[in-house]
């Protein structure tokens, strides 16, 4: 199978832009991270590279040690600022892997035991828990 | 929460050591990609860092790029191979999080529409059959 091309207009692509806001937690040179509106948990973050990619399929492999790096990073914080049992890392390449969003990107979720998952592209959360949760991360990234 | 130590002999650190045998499908200086014996779904293969790190979470970040590397070529590979619709990537930070292993390792199995995952750590799957979807991704490999 041949990956479709890249679509410039996507979601995470305007957000890359400043089309359209997000409440973001994290950004470098090569690499942002955002909170996803629909979580499966609170907390729940997205890393994307800024560079054209739909997926990890046909990303430029040059990207990826930064793209790498900054989950770890995000993937420490997140653990700490929830105080998480565990931390949930997944990308997913193609919608039959559960990809909805086509730029490349990784969530990061923390887990508690005990606790299901929220299903994936569930319920759009509330912006004042949003940026409450993006505050914890930024405060435990710093 | 600080990530319990390292054990030393946790499965896979045997499986690198030599001392357990495992379906490898790629190796080079910094990782290792060899076959899920317990799959979710056919071509299920797992890629770890050859240094000691129980997850993410405390992992050395200068191994990361290499890891990341490993995770891109096995994902094409396995599409092609299996003749995926998708990909899924899926990395586990602690039991909260799914972890039942505690050397890191990043999950890569090929999807196909209509078609449900297994449960993680199921089945044992037939070695054979597992040797028979090694070779097929190491034909995609090379």
């Amino acid at each position: 199978m041949t990956s479709p091309a890249y679509d410039p207009n996507n979601i995470f692509a305007k957000i890359l832009k400043g089309e359209i806001p997000s409440y973001r937690i994290y950004e470098d040179e090569h690499t942002v991270a955002f909170m996803d509106v629909m979580p499966q948990a609170p907390g729940h973050t997205l890393v994307l590279p800024k560079s054209a990619s739909r997926n990890l399929l046909d990303a430029d492999p040059t990207v990826l040690p930064h793209l790498i790096t900054t989950v770890q990073k995000v993937a420490v914080a997140i653990q700490e600022a929830f105080e998480a049992d565990g931390v949930y890392i997944a990308q997913f390449n193609e919608p039959a892997a559960g990809q909805t969003v086509f730029h490349l990107h990784f969530h990061i979720i923390p887990r508690h035991e005990g606790i299901a998952l929220k299903p994936h592209s569930g319920k759009m959360e509330d912006g004042a828990v949003l940026a409450e949760n993006a505050k914890k991360i930024i405060e435990a990234l710093s």
